[in-house]
């Protein structure tokens, strides 16, 4: 269960608005122009493949991919994993950074590991570079012993299709109208994750219950909020994200992409426009970012995500420390307790400075309420995307740098 | 060697406001009012004690502190491990996160491990409720056995302070004209991290050089770009700080505080003013939030930092991926090539987009680089709080979200 608590200052709404919204996006589920929508049911078939595959005893799931290809499927493992008794090891290669490559490939037993190779284009400079020195460190015979243990998840017809149907690899679809950062419920996130051992079916059929209950008119929360974020948005151009959870910090992380690079664009009448993400930790950015937020420029809001029921129980114990006795009063408290009430304080006390904020909160950690969080988050941004009448779904504006870089390299 | 590359389109910049921020944060300096400035130097004493301790044979330093007591030295440890043959095992105990204090928990071996309680004001929520929990957990005695590994840094005087003179704790001492976020040049960063392997000695050398160059006159660069930032503020009110190594992420956490906490303030005018800072990583970020930068709103500022030699060999092998030919440019390229070479592409395509950047370029990583590094940020930050017109060295935001808190859990 997710509950969502609005602090906004009173605001009409404009209905028309909200009206138009939720037609735009309407109109892209309903032509199949956009296909995240539909991800949660169809999606399963992947499910299907995947109890259909032999993979003997791995231990290790190694994930090469960079942006959309790698950003969801950490956020999910990042939170899930303490609540996932037997989850395989993941391990991710993303960045053309030497040391971290060179540190990841010394963790991996290839005798024990399966490998996603994970490419919307299929020609991502980092995966492919990446995927080149895995196949000589490791020296994995893709038309043999390997051939079983590698995975392709592409576009359809994308080099890295050709590629695996050369080496007869098993192939995973990224349906056409599903971009990179709208595909964590696709194949690329669905497939190794549950491979891993995370519990898919309950998480797709979470994010499938609430794109459901949206379109039902159930959670008009989310209109409202979305019209309001466009709303203020001249004044208000920065969304903060203050996850109270560690592990949360992958999800803040995916947030910032799906965020920043889907309304950040030159709109239909050529104006940049655009909202920026900011994700932040409690309580830990409360002695970081919070001062900023409390007294700096009024051109934030902040959303809260607290988990009620961390269903580990760890007490701070009943000890006086001499000299600190004012600290007691936390004495048998538990840091569940502790780290909720922390987030409390500081909503009330950015509300009591003037500032806009909500909150989603959830029951507990279950990959249904990770799902539904998932695609609350992408309902969002399509909605404010159209109000903001962008195309929330391209990114033209990183292809300058592609062309130089390539036009550098090749000189 | 650090190299800064201004491309900042062109500006006068008025000698008069750079003499008057120059002579404020001189007169901080000379006043002794702000001592970060002598930490360099002062702090020199840290590693003399360091050296005199007896501390036998410990594999593991463990960390009590959040935020300036903690943020620091993570960021040194992470660029200067992969550098620093048998570096102890540094763990932190940050956030009052239950599932994360459990799991370092598991991780600490009592009796190979030291331990350092870090609170400038002694009484910091987070780290006296972890601290009471580690002497439960692993049932230290203070007075006993243990009395030789377990450390307090903190303020002269403070109630952490009592508690280590009660039970005859070795105590390291704050200096109180040094500010949390400040004060990784203080015991605070040098003395766990010495002890932890780092050469925290030419790390204190490049920062102490580089102070002192400034103030010889030799980094107007410095003065310029703080000029430039402030009168660029009321528009390019965000700036971002694009990092080109996996393991600079720390840093930019650091970065994000110390700029955020320091600027984010109501000014001598009772006008809400300050930078909002945002910390990438490349080349991972090219693939989330560069789109936003290139074509959202023209409010933001870009730094890239890159490292010309990571010292790491690693190059991708001339492999052919049947289908993906077109990435053959890349091979015999090595991976330090690669993602400078898109730190480079990424940087051009920014500036060809009218967008102001600059970068600073680290020859290697070093100690006495990161040294370096560490004071130019803060020197950077003294110098546009200066004209600012704030108290760069408080943070008075956060107190009310203390207050709400205290008075929500004592009820």
């Amino acid at each position: 269960m997710l509950k969502f608590t609005s602090h906004y200052k009173s605001t009409q709404n404009s209905q028309a608005i909200m009206d138009s919204a939720l037609a735009t996006i309407k109109e892209e589920r309903d032509s199949k122009k956009v296909g995240y929508y539909n991800l949660p049911q169809d999606s399963l078939v992947n499910l299907e493949r995947v109890e259909a595959l032999e993979l003997g005893d791995i231990s290790q799931v190694v994930v090469i991919g960079i942006g959309g290809s790698s950003l969801g499927i950490k956020a999910i493992e990042s939170i899930l994993n303490p609540y996932t008794p037997n989850a395989k090891e993941m391990l991710f290669l993303e960045n053309s950074d030497p040391i971290t490559i060179l540190d990841t490939l010394s963790k991996i037993k290839k005798e024990e590991a399966c490998f996603f190779m994970i490419s919307k284009s299929g020609s991502t400079i980092e995966a492919t570079s990446i995927f080149k020195t895995l196949i000589a460190h490791l020296d994995l015979d893709l038309d043999g012993a390997d051939n079983k243990r590698v995975f392709a998840i592409t576009d359809k017809g994308s080099v890295l299709s050709d590629f695996a149907q050369h080496h007869k690899l098993e192939e995973f679809t990224i349906p056409d109208n599903v971009g990179g950062r709208f595909s964590v419920l696709s194949a690329v996130g669905v497939v190794p994750l549950a491979i891993a051992g995370y519990d898919m079916k309950k998480l797709l059929l979470g994010a499938g219950e609430f794109v459901e209950s949206f379109f039902d008119g159930k959670e008009n929360h989310l209109l409202e909020k979305a019209v309001y974020l466009y709303e203020q948005s001249s004044i208000q151009s920065i969304n903060v994200l203050f996850s109270y959870a560690d592990r949360l910090e992958d999800l803040t992380k995916w947030y910032v992409q799906l965020w920043g690079e889907s309304l950040g664009k030159i709109d239909t009448h050529q104006k940049n426009v655009g909202l920026t993400p900011i994700g932040l930790i409690g309580a830990v950015d409360q002695h970081s970012f919070l001062q900023l937020i409390i007294e700096g420029p009024k051109d934030k809001n902040v959303t809260f995500i607290t988990i009620e029921d961390f269903q580990k129980e760890l007490v701070i114990p009943d000890i006086t420390l001499k000299g600190i006795e004012k600290t007691n009063f936390i004495n048998n408290k538990s840091f569940n307790t502790l780290i909720n009430a922390q987030a409390e304080a500081t909503l009330q006390s950015v509300v009591e400075s003037d500032i806009d904020a909500d909150a989603i909160s959830l029951d507990s950690v279950t990959a249904e309420n990770i799902g539904a969080l998932i695609v609350y988050y992408e309902l969002l941004t399509s909605l404010v995307g159209a109000l903001f009448e962008v195309n929330t779904y391209n990114q033209p504006g990183v292809e300058l740098g592609k062309v130089i870089l390539y036009k550098n390299l090749e000189n």
